[in-house]
C-alpha cells in the first residue's frame, strides 16, 4: 500500500486521475485472502485454493460403461452374421465391476441370450469395448480440479466421485458499507443500499457490516476507524460540495490515496486506506457513478481478494458501432448502447447523466469510451459489455 | 400432457426418441408458474411476473445532475474571457433539487464565487444545463422494468429509487429427487445427489424433497405416487437391465410418455406424468447421462417454470474444429472440447464414455453432435457452449 503514504502526481496536480491509475491502486492493494475449509454441499460458486486430487486411481476397478453382458473378448473372434458364437456372458449395468476375466461389455440389443449365462453374439467385441478402465476418470494422485477454479455443479460431482467431502476454498472478501446519508433537502430514497449488497453478493463478498452515518466529516472519521472487514466502501458525501466529507474523513482515520477520477459517471471517486493495509473505496452517491465506480473498482477489489477473475463480470464483445457515440475528451465515459437486431451492431441510448439508472433498464450493455476520445465515429469497431448473457444460438437439434 | 396418454411412434417401433422429440415433450409439458410478492431485499435473481411502473414521475422534480452553482440560464448570456458575469447562485449537491426559478447548474470548477450567493462566470450556460429534469428517469406509470427479465443488481437500485419495496416474480420451481439407489456391487459413491442439487439451485429451483428409495419397482411407486413438487426427478434405475425399474414404476404410479432416447451420454432417460399433470424426468445414474440429460430436458423444465430462457444456460459460439470430432450415426453426441488458444478453434478431448465425469474438468464446453451426422470434419464450422463465460477480452482503459 505504498501509494497510500505518498500522494501521486495526480493529487499534487489537482488532476483528476485517469481510470488505468485507479485499476492499478486496486490491484496493488488488494491481494487473494486465505484459504478455509468448505464442505463440499456448500462449494458451488466457491473459488479453490489448492487443486483437488484423486486419493486413488478413478475408477478403482474396472467397469461396465453400459448395460450389456460382459463377456471375454478373446472367445467372440469370427463371431459374423453367417456364423453366430455363443460363449459365456454375465449381464451387468452400467457402473457395475466388470467380472473377473471378463474384459468387455456387448450392449443388450446387440447379443441374443441364449439359455443361462450364455450369449450368441454376431460379431466380434474388441478387449476393453464398453469397459471404463481402472484409472481412465483420474489416475491415483491426478488433479481433478485446478486451484482458481470457480466450482460450478459439474465440478461438484466430480469431485463427490472422488470421495472428496470438503475443499480448501479462497475466503470470501468481508466487505463493510458505510452509508452517508443524502442531505436532508434532497429527499431521495435509498437506492444505493440494496444495490450495493446485490452487487458485493454478485461477486462473492459478504456484508460484514452496514453503518449508516451522518454527513459530518468526525463521525464519518470515527466510523471508518471503527469499520470491519477486507474492504471498507463508503457510499456518498465523495464530492467537492460544502455536505462533502467522505475523503476528509478518510485522510483523518487513515490515508487517502486518489480522490477524483476522470470517469463519467463517477468522477467523485476515492480510494485510500485504514491502518497502511485495508483498502477504502469511496463511492459517489449518485446512483450510476455510485453504480460504476462500484463495477469497475470496488467489484475489482472484491473479486480479487475472492480469487475470482478480477474483469468486469459481463461478457465483453466487438461490435460496430451504427451511430456515432459522442463522448467527452479527457474523461472516460460510460456509455448505455443497444444491440441492433443482429447484435452485430449498436446504438447509443440517453446518457447516465440524462436518464440516471433508467439507462440500465433499457440498455443491453455499456461501452466505455477512454479519456483520449471524443466518441466512437459511426461505422467504429467497438467493445461492449454485454449485461445479460447473450446466448445467441439456441440448441436446434 | 396429451402425449403422455398415447404412446408415440418411437414407443411403439421400439426406436429411441430424438432429443428435438425429448425437447418438445418437455416443453408441451410446462409453463411459467404463477407468481408471488417478493420484497425487493430478496429479489435479485427472481423473474419478474409483471412489468414494474414508476407511480410517478422519476425524479419528482428538477435536480442538481452535479456538485455546483444553480443559476438562472438566461442570465449568463453574453457572458465570456473576456467578459466575466457576475449573477445570484446557489450551492447545490448532485440529486439536490434545483432552487426555484434556478434552472442550471454550473460545475464547481466553472465558476468563481464572487461573495455570498454570487458567482462569475466566463461563458455562458443553457437552460437545463447539467440538470436532471423532473420525468427524465421514468414518466409517471412509465415502465421501469419488464415482465419476464431476470433482476440483476442494477435493476434492484433502479426499483429501490422508484420505491418498491416488492414486487410479483415468478414462483420458484419445487423440485423432487428421488435417488434409486445404486446396485449392491457398485460399490459408487454417490455423485448425482450434490450435483443435482447444484444445478437445481442454479436453475432457480428448489429442492422440494429428497427420498433415497431402493430399487424394487414397488418402492418405486409408491415414491412417485408419494412426491411432492411440480417436477419429478427419478435418478437412477432407468436402463434396460434386470435391476432397473424406473421406467415401470412412472408406468405404475403414472404415465410413461417416452423412454430411451438416441442421445450419448443420456441413452436411458424417460418422460412421464403423474396425475396427467405433473411431469417426471427419469436421468439415467451414471453420472455423465445424468449431467446432459439434466442439462437438456429436465434444467429445461425448471427453467421454463420458472420462466427463465429455456435454452441451455451456457453460452454458445462458432468456432472451427482443429481436427476431426467422430460421432455415431443415429445418435446425438453430446462431445467435450477444448478451446485453442485464440479461442477460434476447438480440438476434441476424450468421450464420456471413456472418461467419464472427468471430462468436464479438462474441457472448456461441448459441442452436440447431431443425430444424423457421423461427426464434425475438421475445418468444419462447429456450435460449441461454453462452460466459463469467456469473457474475451479484458478492459484495459
Amino acid at each position: 500500500m505504498g501509494q497510500s503514504r505518498e500522494p501521486n502526481d495526480q493529487d499534487r496536480s489537482g488532476r483528476p486521475a485517469s481510470v488505468a491509475q485507479a485499476v492499478a491502486w486496486i490491484d496493488q492493494a488488494t491481494c487473494c485472502l486465505p484459504a478455509e475449509r468448505v464442505p463440499l454441499d456448500d462449494a458451488v460458486g466457491r473459488v479453490l485454493a489448492a487443486d483437488c486430487r484423486a486419493d486413488r486411481a478413478m475408477p478403482q476397478h474396472d467397469r461396465a460403461a453400459l448395460d450389456g453382458f460382459a463377456v471375454r473378448a478373446q472367445q467372440s473372434i469370427g463371431a459374423g452374421a453367417y456364423n453366430p458364437l455363443t460363449l459365456p456372458a454375465i449381464v451387468v449395468a452400467a457402473g457395475d465391476l466388470l467380472p473377473t476375466e471378463m474384459n468387455a461389455v456387448v450392449p443388450l440389443a446387440a447379443a441374443d441370450p441364449e439359455g443361462t449365462g450364455m450369449v450368441a453374439l454376431v460379431e466380434p467385441v474388441s478387449p476393453g469395448e464398453n469397459v471404463q478402465l481402472r484409472g481412465a476418470v483420474a489416475a491415483a494422485g491426478a488433479a481433478l480440479v485446478r486451484s482458481g477454479t470457480r466450482l460450478a455443479a459439474r465440478h461438484i460431482g466430480l469431485l463427490a466421485a472422488a470421495g472428496i467431502a470438503e475443499i480448501a476454498a479462497v475466503r470470501q472478501p468481508r466487505v463493510s458499507l458505510l452509508l452517508v446519508g443524502p442531505t436532508a433537502s434532497q429527499g431521495l430514497r435509498d437506492s444505493n443500499r440494496p444495490m450495493l449488497r446485490a452487487l458485493v453478493r454478485r461477486d462473492g463478498g459478504i456484508i460484514a457490516d452496514e453503518v449508516a452515518a451522518t454527513r459530518e466529516r468526525s463521525t464519518l472519521a470515527a466510523a471508518l476507524a471503527a469499520a470491519g472487514g477486507e474492504l471498507v466502501l463508503v457510499v456518498g458525501g465523495s464530492g467537492a460540495g460544502p455536505d462533502d466529507h467522505a475523503a476528509a474523513a478518510l485522510a483523518e482515520a487513515g490515508e487517502l490515496a486518489l480522490h477524483g477520477l476522470a470517469l463519467h459517471p463517477g468522477e467523485t471517486s476515492g480510494f485510500g486506506s485504514l491502518g497502511g493495509t485495508r483498502p477504502v473505496v469511496l463511492l459517489p452517491g449518485a446512483p450510476p457513478a455510485c453504480l460504476w465506480s462500484y463495477e469497475l473498482f470496488a467489484g475489482r477489489a472484491i473479486r480479487r481478494l475472492g480469487g475470482r477473475d478480477p474483469a468486469l463480470p459481463f461478457r465483453s464483445c466487438r461490435v460496430t458501432a451504427a451511430r456515432k457515440i459522442i463522448s467527452t475528451i479527457g474523461i472516460a465515459e460510460v456509455c448505455p448502447v443497444r444491440l441492433g437486431e443482429t447484435a452485430q451492431t449498436i446504438e447509443p441510448l440517453p446518457s447516465f447523466a440524462e436518464i440516471g439508472l433508467g439507462a440500465v433498464a433499457i440498455a443491453d450493455g455499456v461501452t466505455i469510451v477512454p479519456a483520449a476520445s471524443e466518441g466512437h465515429a459511426q461505422g467504429a469497431e467497438v467493445t461492449i459489455y454485454l449485461f445479460e448473457d447473450h446466448h445467441g444460438l439456441r440448441i436446434g437439434l
